[in-house]
């Protein structure tokens, strides 16, 4: 066994922790830009509740609220001609994954210079983010994507119009700063696709090939966590029981997969994020149970670990058909919390599928799948998913 | 539920990992101090590969192996000037926890100035560690203080004669190496006693009142390890699997008590390290029995979860029967492994009891302990044990 884990993120986690925003980074810096949607971060009123906190520690602030949809390039480009116009010398993300990842990508741009396109493949090449960026602090308003806690920001290539991840070691958050209560205001259909995403981070970490005890641990907590609250999130916003879990698995899952890597799923996800307008968490929430299926012949034994979690008490029935109950049951999720059954009914097409294909083995997650996959295996998936 | 956990260390775990050191840590320094104890590095061919690999990085290497015995703040103040004739600019731990806090302190004294002793309650006065120490790569040869993944050293105050902490959320290693081979070469006895020092780290951040989800995922995979590994490490030293398992549980167990702490067996073992030659390891291990029986009637439920762990596999108990048998198992597995039963047998004196109830409320893990302890209940623990 061997591997190597990283998480150097300072995380503060509790119901309120907003309001110590500006206590915790008085040291960090002076002027902040806050990167935040367009509208969400408004609406939750958390943008007021971490602007009376900065202000009461004396830090300006710059609002940057120019994310609207999936993040890309020219977004990031302009947030940090933003820094260096204001003087910025930190940079706060407030929102779901597409904010966080905007500014998490522009502190580490404002430091090295040029435009975010020139830093796809920036771990290949160590040398292009070799320095520490602005500290960066994330606020999650979501509880899905994890990003407070990853290394990594999917942005969309200018180039060839792909999501792709920029990542590297030091693109860590210096603080995240996870609140639950950011995430009452939610509507149900973004806490089921982010809930969702969450969840297949957490299913895929714990089969990635990779795992390790260390990651298994934190992936079969994070699974636990959500398998039982993201329904009950969805059905009542208000739960902040609900939502404390969800931020909390999300959380987890974020410190796992973003050491072990994930799978197919997140192989094929990007894929259709780069082709249709589609969320990733619709697409990795409608995916997963047949990614499921796929990987059940090598993987069955960790999945029936996971028998407990769900509501079957069926006695004296063999590991392999525990793995397929739970299996059935994720799929019962997904429909419980009105996620579509299959791939046509968010927009995809048949005539796209050998592009779908050829993207998915662009990524990285392919490779970290329980299964080895073979192009003719990604195409059946999506023939049954379809 | 609100908890912080911050672990900013870069763990490279596996066989053989120590050989990696000088391309781990190239861009970190150019001339390494190596601080180890008197004998057991070099027994164990670590230091050699330890060499070897920094060699051929073009490292340079000055040796600091004058840790013997318990650390105290002469050790780390003839290592800093060490540090300053030689202008190291990084500090290579490699030993048990005495090594590793050494070096741990080291690195922050040689950035801050003065002594040692200048330093304990630093984290209470922030501004006496408010700067980033030199690089410091913790390589741990025994499994059970886990100082590789913490932000705490252990050193004997000058002035009092008392173990006591000097901890910062900066004094945490940059890297750390954990290679389970290092620990094959650990006698019986070190390997008992190092690693019920781990159990014990895992066993009380399971149950410290701070414990969250997140805590409670990871000590409990930890005790998991623990308990199915260490009897076999004592057994057989190079039972490799064992090793593994005991070099990972005390890992883990690090990640969780570094950040919610531990209980009234740390608060009274470091009170018996003060006063009598014993080491941390041993009086950990004799007094968690009695300290699990102490918890027992609040800590019942979470005590009876580890049942599993247990050879028994009586039907129809209640769960008070369970944490029964858990804790009857923990005192089985310290005979197996020859930690004795009572305090006596240590050296322990009666004479001392007040004075020892005295010292356990100076420092802070009595305070995470699961249930409230007042004075009368050390002194009970204490008449009990002995």
């Amino acid at each position: 066994m061997e591997f190597q884990h990283l998480v150097p993120v300072k995380i503060i986690f509790g119901q309120g922790k907003i309001k110590e925003t500006g206590k915790l980074c008085k040291n960090l810096g002076r002027k902040a830009v806050v990167v935040t949607g367009k509208s969400s971060a408004k609406q939750s009123k958390a943008l007021e509740s971490l602007m009376t906190s900065l202000s009461s520690e004396d830090i300006s602030i710059v609002l940057y609220s120019e994310v609207d949809g999936e993040p890309d390039v020219f977004m990031v480009d302009r947030g940090v001609a933003l820094i260096k116009e204001e003087n910025c010398d930190m940079v706060i993300g407030l929102g779901g994954g597409s904010a966080l990842d905007v500014a998490k990508t522009m502190a580490m741009i404002a430091v090295h210079g040029g435009s975010a396109q020139d830093y796809f493949g920036a771990q290949a090449n160590q040398k292009l983010l070799s320095q520490n960026g602005l500290p960066f602090i994330a606020i999650p308003t979501t509880a899905g994507t994890a990003s407070e806690v990853t290394r990594n920001a999917v942005i969309k290539n200018r180039k060839n119009g792909l999501k792709q991840s920029i990542y590297a070691d030091n693109m860590f958050a210096k603080i995240a700063i996870v609140d639950p209560e950011l995430t009452i205001t939610a509507p149900p259909k973004v806490t089921a696709e982010a809930g969702m995403d969450a969840f297949t981070h957490a299913l895929e970490s714990y089969l990635s090939i990779k795992a390790n005890p260390l990651s298994e641990a934190l992936s079969y907590k994070a699974i636990a966590l959500i398998f039982n609250s993201l329904e009950a999130a969805v059905r009542n916003g208000s739960n902040i029981e609900a939502r404390e879990n969800m931020a909390l698995g999300s959380l987890i899952a974020g410190i796992s997969f973003g050491n072990v890597g994930l799978g197919l799923c997140h192989g094929i996800s990007p894929a259709l994020g780069s082709i249709y307008t589609v969320t990733h968490g619709i697409s990795n929430a409608v995916l997963l149970p047949y990614i499921l299926e796929f990987n059940k012949d090598v993987a069955f034994e960790k999945i029936a670990e996971l028998y407990c979690f769900t509501d079957s008490r069926r006695e004296n029935i063999s590991t392999y058909e525990k793995a397929e109950s739970v299996i059935s049951r994720i799929r019962q999720l997904n429909i419980q919390i009105g996620i579509p059954e299959k791939l046509r009914m968010i927009g995809v097409e048949k005539e796209d599928f050998s592009k779908l294909v050829e993207l998915t083995f662009q990524g990285r997650s392919v490779y970290n799948n329980p299964k080895p996959v073979l192009e003719a295996d990604v195409l059946k998936v999506l023939e049954k998913a379809y």
